[in-house]
């Protein structure tokens, strides 16, 4: 719950465009599943959202070997799970997620359903993971969607295997 | 290294037809190659091995929750190697693996190549990870290479993708 207590976060004004899309909408909504006390009930959905975006300069000042801190993660972890999620919704198939991060933030995702990998992304640098914008998050997700969303297309046989 | 330097272990004989199998070979070629001191230059295959097998009575003196220790998750590790060298080696394939593993010991690991989930394990009880026997080591490996293999062998386009 301390990841979105920082308070030099500033939310991002001006973005209500991209937190209309349909895969923000459901990252805001397994956002909001995790509080549990209702302690973000008053913050608005660009509020919840800021934390995921690490402005050009912030991100510099930021040292590029580091290990993850458990706010960083949880937000990786949030961000991959709204994609699985839409994935789901998107080809009504169960999608399961592994991924394998070691300490230094190196590592992998793989999204699979029966016997297709859906989508595979390595992971690195995740100590700075994060968008410049929240526009870019919103393209980021949708892009990994699509992505997946045609490979099942391309295999069907083998995602209901 | 400190994983094979427990005085208690005892090296299980009588099993040399186990130790000639494929599988095993694989392993302890592995095992092997982390020796990069040859410190276990003297030891025996066997001797190698024994650190894999668990005895049933010392299996049920662990307690059922517990962390995995380093030395488990390194033979573990190791073992999931020799599974996925060997299928590779078989197939002709190259294969990913990806592990997670919670602190707990539960957890799953997957074998891919290109679009093909050659794999998958639930991994569960890890802190007690080991075989009753080496011939039960080298059946469960077996049987693992051969259940691979035949997926890879059912769906040959999309290993290939």
């Amino acid at each position: 719950m301390a990841t979105l207590s920082d308070p030099t976060v500033i939310p991002v004004l001006g973005d209500n465009k991209a937190v209309a899309t349909p895969f923000i909408k459901c990252l805001v909504r397994l956002i909001r599943g995790q509080d549990c006390y209702g302690s973000w009930k008053e913050k608005c959905d660009a509020d919840l959202l800021a934390y995921f975006t690490v402005p050009e300069e912030k991100r510099c000042a930021i040292p590029i070997i580091g290990d993850p801190d458990p706010g960083v993660l949880w937000r990786l972890d949030m961000f991959y799970r709204a994609v699985g999620v839409s994935v789901e919704e998107r080809s009504g198939l169960l999608i399961s997620r592994t991924m394998e991060i070691n300490h230094e933030g190196f590592g992998r995702v793989l999204f699979t359903t029966r016997r297709l990998v859906v989508l595979s992304k390595t992971l690195r640098d995740v100590h700075r993971f994060g968008f410049s914008t929240l526009r870019k998050l919103a393209k980021t997700g949708a892009k990994l969607v699509n992505d997946a969303a045609r490979v099942i297309e391309a295999y069907p046989d083998v995602a209901r295997a």
